[in-house]
This record gives C-alpha cells, sequence and structure tokens, in this order.
C-alpha cells in the first residue's frame, strides 16, 4: 500500500482544509481486477461517464472469474473502484472546476477518506474474465474493488 | 481488523463455492462514522430500504464533520458502508431468498470479496454531525466508508 503521490495534482487550492489522517485503517480491501481506458492522466479522464462514452474493459483477476456466473443477465452493472492518485485527508475542497469551496461528502471528487468511486456502467458484452462497459471515467489501470448488478435492471 | 463471526448465516448452502483468499490485503479503509438503524441481527433487516421505512441515523466521526459541509443542499444521497458480518470469499452463492445459485457479481448480497454497500437514501435533516435518512437497509452499528451527492438530485 502507498501514499497518494506528491504531484500538483494533490497540492492545497484555497479554501482547502486538511485533516490528520488516523494513525491505521480499520479494514482492507482487495483489488480484484483492473479497468482499462484510454485516459492515462486524471487531466485526460471526462469529469463523468458517458452512455455515449468509449467501450472501457474490466479485467477480472482469475481468482475471481467464477464470481461473474449470470452477470450477463444484467444489463447495467455498478462498478466500484479505488481513485489510487487521490489524497484522502481533505475535509474542505475547492474543485478546480468550480472554485467553489463545499465539504468533501457534498462533492463526488475522488479526494475523500476512502476514495472509492461508484459509476453505473452500461455492460455490452462478456468475454471471458473480460468485460466491455460504457460510461467509466477514470484513469487506465485503475484498481477494481466490485461490481454489482443495477437494481431492477435486468434484461 | 477482525475475520467475519463463524455463525449459521456463514455456514456453505448447497451450489456455494469459496475460492483461497489473497494472503494480504491492496488497501485499507477508515470507518468514518457509525449507523443507527433499528435492526439488530441479518436476519431484522429488509431486503432492500425503502423511502417509507424508518427514519435512521448516520453518526460522523468528529474528525470528518466539517466534511458534511453543504451536504443539507442535497435530497438524496449515496451511502457506502462497511459490510462487517459477511463472508468474502464465495465466488458463486445461492441466497437463502431464491435458492439459485449465482456468481457473488451477479447478486447484491453481502457476501462479497469487498463487502462494500451503496444505498441511496432520502435525507430528512443534518443536526451537527448527525444525518437522518430514510431508505437504509442494515444492522445498526455498521461502519460508514463514505457518503456522496447523488448525481443531479440537487434542492
Amino acid at each position: 500500500m502507498t501514499d497518494a503521490p506528491d504531484t500538483a495534482d494533490n497540492a492545497l487550492r484555497p479554501g482547502e482544509v486538511a485533516t490528520r489522517l488516523p494513525a491505521a485503517t480499520d479494514a482492507g480491501v482487495y483489488f480484484i481486477g483492473t479497468i482499462r481506458t484510454p485516459w492515462r492522466t486524471r487531466a485526460d479522464c471526462p469529469k463523468r461517464g458517458s452512455a455515449d462514452g468509449p467501450i472501457c474493459e474490466i479485467v477480472i483477476d482469475p481468482r475471481w472469474r467464477d464470481a461473474l456466473t449470470d452477470i450477463a443477465s444484467h444489463r447495467r452493472i455498478q462498478v466500484l473502484y479505488w481513485m489510487h492518485e487521490a489524497r484522502r485527508d481533505l475535509v474542505l475542497q475547492t474543485p478546480h472546476r468550480t472554485g467553489r469551496t463545499a465539504g468533501s461528502f457534498a462533492l463526488r471528487s475522488p479526494v475523500r477518506p476512502n476514495p472509492i468511486a461508484s459509476s453505473l456502467v452500461e455492460l455490452v458484452a462478456v468475454d471471458g474474465g473480460t468485460l466491455r462497459v460504457r460510461g467509466l471515467d477514470c484513469i487506465d489501470g485503475t484498481p477494481l474493488i466490485d461490481l454489482k448488478p443495477d437494481h431492477g435492471a435486468h434484461r
């Protein structure tokens, strides 16, 4: 486990306030696969995934492939992933796009105590341990942590 | 961090298949608050939260309270929480309610490699570090891991 890199993306902006992180985490997450997208940096990523965006791939680790059984019967799935480049200690933040300071829980920014993103995507195809989906907006190489069927959206 | 308790809830059912969990986790989660509900056991919990269900409380740890700034401007929020009683090693599972075996990623069951739940709730009130919400379905005492505004549902 590594800390978020100290890049310009992670510098404090006006109005931003950091807290002291606890000395230890309370539970552990397994990375269960990898997301492949066309975007190499955070600046390249769209602000929000779109149903007419490019097809991206979710590659599941072999250990978890049987857990995909029956997933093809769902048209829309929820994807949880770990935003590994984001700092975790801000309570107030000022998104670059708006310049308006708000609490971290009032924003869907990657910067939050637990950098877990949740996206709803269209499931286009399942090929062995690889899903092809539309609607993601994350960096290439992002670690996957969960897949769930979207409520009530069965084929 | 403790393992899931070895209760009858966690015994294997017909058709269920477990994998060997990795030796170590890849990232750590902070518990940032606690969810208070009327339900003391998993058997007591409703299958799915409802907008006409009881008001439940989300109590944020003091360290993170300033991160609630502006959250009251959102009517619907997404709540991520840690299902601390669920086992994590099943790839195929047979929910008690249906008796039908499916892959863990084709179900919204608590049993999954990373026991993270995602619920959309109605935000009824914010009182200091306590949110009152409708729509949860988890056990009393469940650890909170994130709050996010729901896409586009601003007051």
